[in-house]
């Protein structure tokens, strides 16, 4: 029999990546291409005793089918939270509850996108991105990212000539590049999509993440009712309960809620009392303090190694915040050469290939920092200058 | 601004469920409209158990990001069952965890539809899969349900004629109706499909709920290549943990995968390891049978009410298992009055309308006897019946 498979399957970028993850699982190469947060900053006791707790006093419940839009004291949290950290309104009605949010990613296609519509976003951009709304068959309007946040005058002339249905972003510690928008840009940002019907899409997942220990103001405190806003507890506290969230306003929220009950009825519920539970006996700040100062401590010390230790011609980026940063290559040196050396002497790093929907990268990197200890860094980064040096 | 939303998020049915449920959320009322299997059944000292032990000993891995597909022991546990109680070869390589089997419907819409594509599901449907595939905006056919399956003539003229993507069926103690293929409906199904390019999409949410404890044979079993089938922990162990699966052939699994992976990364990790090592230190057939003679015994009792107190005219199927039945009304009366009235006198059903997706099913109510005791069940159908008499 012939498979017949929509064409939004048949379409899809192959991705390489699986290829890359399968070839670097050798527990002897250091890596630096994943997106972990670090394993030993999971707070395992506290989260153990939070379900053990929960489970004792309100366990059937816990187990039973729940609401579309989650767990309501978690999203009492998340407001509560979004009112004092960035001051600015929120109420648990304006927060649906995701599987992560990537799910977020999903939903926003499916409520926005016909296919052929018009999609902006970062260029480089989020591969998880571009693999979720690649399935909605959209037109993708890449904007060139610089060290400061998207290059304006390319951006409002893509406003005006595209009129995206969404431009999707992440203004703190971007992932691949490690780009944090300026204050200036954000308002730059703003004012080009005030007054049209494109919406910011806001991706926040590193915001909680700058090394300073600072909340950068939101693009959304500078726009009208054109925003969404996703955020997570992945980076923060688990990435394996899956809980993320979108903050939108009421007409989007009321389609994401829609399309939410389509996709699979409901959060899971265990992971929502657990999480809400934790985050009742816990002081977030503090833990995230410790996650910041160790990922500062890393970022920095990657940093200064290259700056050191690499050959001329090597740049990168230089993070607030978050998980990565971005190196550029000498010219003439391929990234997929780098990384196929890079297994032969037991590192690895991710070429920044597959972050550029419309092709380039190809002298790019993106190295992850937070799952490493400094000492692995040290090690690993050594390896790679060395492959760099044997390339040139 | 103007909400520029998808022409699928647009057209989707309204679904009046929300305010039917919203009217029967006072306590006093006695309700037979939802789908809660019975929460006294879920076994909550053993999942916490489970969860403790689990997050002493393995917390930190159940915390972290997980792989796509899902928790290999998981999946070998699935794959091994099937195996022992249906006699049909399954390995772990054949299955993928998802989000509770309702995001089967959402992923298996988005791996084989186009809009315009046809799909074929009973008559009666299940509303939550009318409700995921409408958002990839397909061709419905429908196929009258009858009291042992689908009218085969109908069925095979319609494979004939539209060759849809996929069939939807759920042949064992089918929602809405309650209604079981019987061993004939299964080889007569199979056969108008093998030598087509229709896959039979068999969802087995009730599989494991037969009141004699006898599995029957999969409609699968019969098929060739053209094969998908969900399963679901939800109905025999907890909703919230929200794990379900789809079992298919490899070409359909990797675009499942790829799907999946866009949706929302993988699923729930904590909630996996905590299945697995609860299945792993319980007696599943002992814990099935325990809720299969009490929903069979609410069934019995259901039946009896309606044939013993119930007005001329009412009708209703024998379920063999499951959690729902499904009554069909005198000429003339309306499940939409009966619903109105029902809620004045403190009971409340489900009108059938919303499971025909071509309209009709005016005077069918569905009914759930999973989540009410001996005594509600007792007296919500006497007020029912004194409704429906107040009705002729």
């Amino acid at each position: 029999m012939e498979y017949r498979f929509a064409t939004r399957m048949v379409r899809a970028p192959k991705s390489f990546l699986d290829e890359l993850f399968r070839v670097s699982r050798d527990p002897k190469i250091l890596s630096f291409a994943g997106g972990l947060p670090a394993s030993e900053l999971i707070d395992v006791e506290g989260i153990a005793l939070a379900a053990r707790e929960m489970l004792e006093e309100d366990g059937r419940e816990a187990l039973q089918y729940s609401t579309t839009d989650g767990y309501l004291p978690l999203r009492e949290y998340i407001a509560a939270r979004y009112r004092r950290r960035l001051k600015i309104p929120a109420e648990a009605s304006d927060i649906q509850i995701v599987n992560g949010s990537q799910q977020c990613l999903d939903l926003a296609a499916k409520i926005f996108l016909d296919p052929g519509d018009c999609l902006a976003m970062e260029r480089p951009g989020y591969l998880g991105a571009v693999e979720a709304f690649s399935l909605y068959e959209p037109e993708f309007q890449p904007v060139t990212l610089l060290e400061d946040g998207p290059d304006i005058e390319e951006f409002s002339a893509m406003v005006k000539r595209s009129c995206p249905k969404f431009f999707y972003g992440i203004p703190n510690s971007q992932n691949p590049s490690g780009v944090t928008y300026s204050r200036d840009k954000r308002k730059a940002v703003a004012e080009c999509l005030n007054g049209t019907d494109t919406i910011f899409f806001e991706d926040d997942a590193f915001g909680e993440l700058f090394f300073d220990g600072k909340p950068r103001s939101p693009v959304k405190k500078d726009l009208d009712q054109n925003t969404m806003m996703s955020g997570s507890f992945s980076k923060i506290i688990s990435p394996g309960l899956r809980i993320g969230w979108i903050f939108a306003p009421a007409p989007v929220l009321k389609q994401f809620n829609v399309a939410k009950q389509a996709a699979d009825l409901h959060s899971n519920f265990l992971a929502q009392k657990v999480m809400c539970r934790y985050l009742e006996s816990t002081d977030l700040d503090a833990h995230i303090r410790g996650i910041c100062k160790i990922y500062g401590e890393n970022c920095r010390l990657m940093s200064d190694l290259i700056d050191d230790h690499f050959p001329p011609g090597v740049s990168h980026t230089r993070p607030e915040g978050g998980m990565f940063m971005m190196a550029t290559l000498p010219p003439g040196i391929s990234s997929m050469k780098v990384f196929n050396e890079g297994i032969k002497e037991k590192v690895a790093v991710l070429p920044g290939i597959p972050f550029y929907v419309d092709g380039g990268g190809e002298d790019t990197i993106r190295l992850n920092f937070s799952s490493a200890s400094q000492e692995q860094i040290r090690q690993g980064l050594e390896r790679l200058a060395a492959v760099i040096r044997g390339l040139i």
